[in-house]
């Protein structure tokens, strides 16, 4: 069987970004040339604008279990992660507390900032996540010190897929009187998220990764927690967002977000089907290991690392074989150095170097993770049989990493 | 006649935001589920992307007279103004010199970041902008001293529309080694620029302004500026601004200016020649005024003070005849401070309430134009008629302002 034997090709980075749904389009397209007002605008063009624009924020805060106040639009994920971490690094500071835990294998998008906050003078724990990249409620808990002003730990790993116990750990975060931010970007519209249920004080979303639009996201703020603005101006998203609301790329993201959230549990199902399918074929390719928790981990991520090949040609060799798949973070992909969220599970420099994301969307078929499968079985081969590591592994002239 | 007559309505509020062009909209769709992937992911999807944005990057330095490297999106003018305001601030700083020169009239994006760096020890110097609202080169040469870092004065103002010597500034700034900032956002697609032959050293633009899709814009910074992150991440923008490019955005957008430039000359004629019948009709209302240089001024923007009425009633009336105007920036709607713009010509709190600003698009005709001086004569009138100023400044109790 070849791919074109399936499809022209088979999309596994939606973890990087989804192609956009119907509905999502759908939604857009009437405020472009329709009612393309500016909210801000008295007029009736402007006053449907704000309309769709209240009736967004009600939509979204009701797929998320919070209230329209709570919700602050801005440019996507990254914007969100830096606002909320900034503004709670600003709130801790006039208290005299500048100490923040978060987790090592965060995106860039908070390892970045906290990297910039360090700058000033704050004090950063990044606590450790394991082998199977989780860490726990009891970690964060015995890290918090009186000085801690905020926990930021991500909801789903955007490389390795795993799931933290986030109610916990908001748990403990409230008993203690610390602010939590999660960046959920990789988790909404994958897995149920309730910010009140789950105790979650700030929490980050991006449209693109759920079938939404690319350049719109939410920072869920919960009320009484003041933000600081990235971007000074109007007096757009209560004074905290200047610059003209991006109604289009909102209704989209509201759709989509809906879609998501209504369809959640059905492709839950169906995605793990096929992700524990992939996960079992691949897992029979001799030196491969899985990485991150088989269970604790998103529906449609499978991440595994293949002794002695190295990642990149694997990448280019199943875009041949008309597979999209990734590395990890697309964010990096132009970078030498080896996945941050690899070596943080333990995972060595040569290995952390061999591997492979392939992250699924409820699209996917039996028959195309079959067919992946095989592929990457085949250019696996292909890669140790030419690769000078793998010959002094199997000669025995060095020593198996991966068992 | 009556609206019906001519259209269903007459959208005359194109600075505050432009319905996007069929162009546009046909330049984004193959990008939202055909060529969905994300640019930094090494697959064919990925690839695919990434040669749009560099094509997409290449046809906006063309139309800015830039080189590829020197252009970075952004969300949109806010967030331009923000980073580049912020970057040549911390240059500044680096060097001791913490003086920066703007105008008394700059969008909020402008003025609100200006009056953060204030309350971080940076000295700002508003230049007066006259009756007419132009500010002159002699001026800003005047003003820069030792420890200025940056000039940064808008190109055309967003209220009334006035344009600035912005070549001659730019050759002061060069001549005194002073970084020359400007917010183009209501100029670019609609009167000639070019950053190398106008001396600009950064330049911002949204591309909603001119038909494209809100929610994205562009930076200009000369090479060698080195810019500050406003949002950290990824390394996207060459590390400078992070996050999934908004790949569908940025298509709209370049196919938008491609055309605004295209067409510069031909719709400049047009909106200029509709503009001048729209001032010459107003101009007959009894003690109303122009605001903003008659000549030196945007092709498509009308801006007017009548004495005795107040805008917000203006507009809901002009409302109800199909008529979509504005007060001033759509960005201040909200408040009921008088326009800084309008108090910075040198118009009084009580006049400054009467404004009303008509902004075309190249959509327009001659009977649109017709019914609208008509209409607001009308609503003029009657608002006069039931305003207890009015009858005082007509009974002499109170003496007329506007001659």
């Amino acid at each position: 069987m070849n791919c074109s034997d399936v499809c022209r090709r088979i999309y596994l980075d939606n973890a990087a970004t989804t192609k956009m749904s119907k509905t999502a389009i759908d939604a857009m397209l009437p405020y472009m040339d329709g009612v393309y007002g500016n909210p801000s605008s008295l007029h009736s063009e402007g006053q449907r604008a704000a309309e769709a624009l209240v009736g967004a924020r009600e939509r979204i805060a009701a797929c998320l279990g919070c209230t329209a106040r709570e919700i602050t639009f801005t440019s996507g994920g990254s914007e969100a992660d830096n606002q909320a971490i900034i503004s709670a690094a600003k709130l801790g500071e006039k208290k005299g507390k500048k100490h923040i835990i978060s987790t090592a294998f965060e995106h860039h998008a908070v390892i970045h900032t906290l990297e910039k906050l360090k700058k000033e003078g704050f004090e950063i724990t990044l606590l450790d996540v394991h082998e199977n990249g989780l860490v726990s409620a009891e970690q964060v808990k015995a890290a918090i010190r009186p000085d801690t002003c905020l926990v930021t730990v991500m909801y789903a790993n955007n490389e390795i897929g795993t799931v933290q116990p986030i109610k916990e750990i908001g748990a403990v975060c409230r008993e203690k009187g610390v602010l939590f931010h999660t960046d959920a970007v990789q988790a909404v519209g994958h897995i149920h998220i309730n910010v009140g249920e789950q105790n979650i004080d700030m929490l980050s979303l991006s449209a693109h990764k759920f079938h939404g639009p690319k350049g719109i996201g939410v920072l869920y703020a919960k009320k009484g927690i003041l933000l600081s603005n990235l971007i000074e101006g109007g007096a757009q998203e209560r004074g905290k967002r200047a610059g003209t609301e991006n109604i289009p790329a909102i209704m989209g993201m509201t759709a989509a977000l809906e879609e998501a959230c209504a369809n959640i549990d059905k492709n839950a199902a169906k995605l793990s089907a096929l992700r524990d399918k992939l996960i079992a074929g691949l897992s029979k390719i001799p030196h491969s290991i899985l990485n991150g928790d088989a269970e604790k981990r998103l529906p449609g991520n499978v991440n595994f690392c293949f002794e002695g090949i190295e990642g990149e040609s694997l990448l280019l060799l199943l875009d041949d074989k008309g597979i999209c798949a990734s590395s990890g973070s697309a964010c990096t992909s132009g970078s030498l150095d080896p996945s941050h969220v690899l070596l943080a599970i333990g995972r060595v420099h040569d290995i952390a170097h061999g591997s492979l994301r392939l992250s699924l969307s409820e699209e996917g078929t039996e028959e195309e993770i079959e067919y992946t499968i095989n592929a990457v079985k085949e250019v696996v081969e292909y890669l140790r049989g030419i690769s000078p590591i793998w010959r002094d592994l199997v000669n025995g002239k060095k020593e198996f990493i991966i068992k």
